[in-house]
């Protein structure tokens, strides 16, 4: 075994829910691969683009610190690919976006593993579209900021990001009520439109619209639940203009059946 | 032909250009279009996806005013809608990220035409992955920002800019030394770690590093040509530590081969 090659580790993007957003290259890789390691936003049908025999590694985050997760998965990757095996690393949305890519891909140039990373469609890009938001729109805004509500050991620069003309900020969860405060008392006003998007893309996907004073009151007695993400713009409101693109989104069973039609070609 | 159901617009983000990054859902739609409406910067694979009897349509813009070109656009996807068709109007990126995804939305929502939006990878997060840059890496950047170096009617907000952790600035073409002075008279240091990556994930990719004072010299040196994109941020950085990534990209031909599988398929 200490004879073997080493495996290669491909860092992909799954896209932020919908199944029919995978890339043709994850889509590929993954139906070559020895072994998934995959986070909890990953859909159920995006997994089955995995070979029948291919082992599946379940690494979501539930309790424990998180610095020390991020170093089992690092140490799980490496032991995959000194087994010689083709390892996909499978993220929600875009491995660059916040998605800890950077720390894994340098953790495997560290051991002398090879590895790729593809991108995917970020949920930042995607989320916003699937409620009806378009992020830059020309003579409204021409500017997008990504940031998290949450930074650990330091604090989001609720100041510059205040000056967002577009922002959208991922991992809203229970700092909600604290980021519409900081972006506020930033100089933003509370009167921007501002939109939750619950599970974008995904079939259970919910928006909220509110202006920025009220949206943490509205998503609490909505009870949203994670993931979810707060867009802050004038672009919010373009969503009343796009009714079609809110009301018509294509249903699942369609990108089913075309996942069934993929399948098949095994 | 008067009494005939309308057809539908799928608005379609292609990806940056690596064709193994467009998304399932994309060449699906591809694979059923009567007709593909689509710009300068499509990969040639891309549309290997469209079904042999697809009507090609080349929008591309060169020359002629930008905003007379846009309508031109719109008319054209509400005519082949309005003969019955199905239209993939296919775009670089994503529609909604400076794709003006908006405004062909608005346009078919105003004439009563079925439509949907399909995001894709943006070249803003795929781009700078595929020059080894992590748009977003703990502990070093927390936010990135999106914007252009030009704006109609409007100048860029540099003072906002300059204050962003990365920022990625699309299609700097002959604005670079213009944005990059921007940046550093509002603040910037002349030292932050700069990057031009011109046609990202392209066969014909290059990458140019440089401190942000001398980033636009740099660029002209080597000729750079469009599409181009500056990244600005100490990730930039990074690229040094992440040697197999900038070193060894996926050769076209695994993807290729890839493809032609697929088109059996059809």
């Amino acid at each position: 075994m200490s004879k073997q090659v080493n495996g290669k580790v491909y860092l992909v993007g799954a896209g932020p829910g919908d199944p029919g957003l995978l890339t043709l290259r994850a889509a590929q890789l993954l139906a070559g691969a020895d072994a998934v390691v995959y986070d909890r936003l990953i859909h159920p049908d995006v997994l089955k683009h995995a070979r029948p025999r291919a082992r599946l590694l379940f690494v979501g985050k539930e309790g424990g610190g998180e610095s020390v997760r991020q170093e089992e998965i690092n140490t799980l990757l490496i032991a995959q690919a000194r087994l010689g095996r083709s390892v996909v690393r499978l993220k929600g949305g875009d491995p660059f976006v916040f998605g800890r890519g950077g720390e894994e891909a340098l953790a495997l140039e560290e051991a002398g593993i090879a590895y790729e990373v593809v991108p995917g469609v970020s949920s930042g890009v995607a989320a916003p579209a699937a409620a009806g938001i378009p992020i830059t729109h020309r003579g409204v805004s021409g500017s997008v900021t990504f940031a998290t509500a949450y930074r650990a050991g330091k604090a989001p620069d609720w100041a510059h990001l205040a000056g967002s003309e577009t922002l959208v900020l991922f991992m809203t969860g229970s700092r909600l009520e604290e980021a519409t405060l900081g972006l506020i008392a930033a100089g933003r006003s509370p009167n921007t439109p501002t939109a939750i998007v619950e599970a974008g893309t995904w079939e259970h996907q919910r928006v909220i619209e509110a202006p920025l004073s009220g949206i943490a009151a509205k998503a609490r007695e909505a009870s949203v639940g994670s993931p979810a993400m707060l867009v802050v713009g004038e672009v919010v409101s373009l969503r009343s203009q796009l009714r079609s693109l809110v009301e018509s989104r294509p249903v699942v069973s369609e990108r089913e059946q075309f996942l069934k039609v993929e399948a098949g070609h095994e």
